[in-house]
């Protein structure tokens, strides 16, 4: 089944009030990073898939961006985004991105942040992504890192008196459903090799143009709890691409 | 200091006794997987770094190379690279990797094998086999996983019987020296991000053609004792690039 936690009213709450549903863009570690990824948007087409509170479609519009279209599977998500878009240009729309068929080159850029690690198929959406984009087209995305991913966890290995002693890794190869606990709840992601991530982009037609593993901003690192703890591992995987 | 661990007579012994030193080309795990990222090497001027006992230079040779380099900082091993040889266009220099300064474009190929995490600048190694390397041509390397270099001890976690728990990763973003354990003694390594990798190549002007963290061979998993292990945990990566 496409996973569609966000219309659970227990998550949707609690995830409204994470530091990146509250405060958008600036409230996401990783985003001082994935920003200077992006594209010019201007004048572009673009597509947004997993779009949530609309966050990155606002934007691409508030930086020249022609038209916007945002998926998301969430119909709360994506009254939130509606709520807080007083764009014309912005189009949301309830559906599961698996499931988007696009005419053909319909998107000069296409950008997904933390989304496709909740996509069974990778090659399959990758497929779709690639013919509505058009030729010489971006597409930037974000994941959990397959270090993140891997074991299934997601926590810390810890001692006997709750100190963190560092990060597990296991079943590294063997991709496929993770039960992750998000929030508190049960959440359903997929483990893929960083292998497979570059790999299938490669084959699919694309040139890859930048890969990074996110470090914490220097302000948040002083400032939050916790945070320098993201130096011990990679949690994130930011990839552009090009559509030759 | 420019590591030579491999003059050292002890070290060179243990080395000598290893599959992948005993057996060649398919003696190593990565080997199946390699060997398909690899170009044509018919009529190529080829530059093995860090070539050891000289398999890949034999390799490329045997697969129509015209002339081969292989540069080792090790005498010890460059002369079991000469005994093993019989092929004229082979020349062996015994130079650090990061003294390496040929003309511009005197290469259509520069491989490495698991030599690269001893060095401590990418960017400057880097920056030598871009100006070597004609035009189009290729840069095939294979190092260790940053996943594996990260903590330093490159060990598993055990539980308190001795099994294998899970693999530890720590320290990733802090790049740098790691003293390893290898064949029972010290050696120092360069642990850099899978970021520091794929970008710095990119930046230099390098197209990546390919990206795979190997996996060991069927038949290796069957037979020899423990390979499953490697399933657990990505060991290696494996990187294929073009200079534009």
């Amino acid at each position: 089944m496409k996973e569609n936690k966000y219309d659970n009213d227990d998550f949707f709450e609690k995830y409204s009030n994470m530091g990146r549903s509250r405060n958008g863009l600036e409230g996401a570690g990783e985003w001082h990073e994935l920003k200077i990824m992006l594209p010019d948007f201007k004048d572009k087409r673009v597509l947004d898939l997993g779009c949530g509170f609309g966050w990155h479609c606002r934007y691409a519009v508030e930086n020249g961006a022609k038209s916007v279209i945002g998926v998301d599977i969430s119909q709360k998500m994506l009254n939130e985004a509606k709520n807080k878009t007083k764009y014309e240009n912005i189009e949301y729309i309830c559906m599961a991105m698996e499931d988007i068929d696009f005419l053909e080159e319909s998107f000069d850029i296409v950008i997904s942040s933390l989304a496709l690690h909740y996509i069974k198929s990778f090659e399959d959406i990758l497929d779709r992504i690639y013919k509505c984009l058009s030729k010489g087209g971006d597409f930037v995305f974000s994941v959990e890192h397959p270090i993140f991913t891997a074991k299934g966890l997601q926590d810390w290995h810890y001692d006997g008196n709750g100190n963190i002693l560092h990060w597990p890794v296991d079943h590294y190869f063997t991709e496929g459903i993770r039960d992750a606990k998000f929030l508190g709840e049960e959440v359903i992601k997929y483990h893929r090799t960083l292998t497979t991530y570059l790999n299938v982009l490669i084959k699919k037609g694309f040139e890859i143009t930048g890969v990074v593993e996110p470090k914490p901003a220097e302000d948040m690192l002083n400032t939050v709890p916790g945070m320098s703890d993201e130096l011990r591992r990679p949690m994130m995987l930011l990839v552009s691409a090009r559509k030759r």
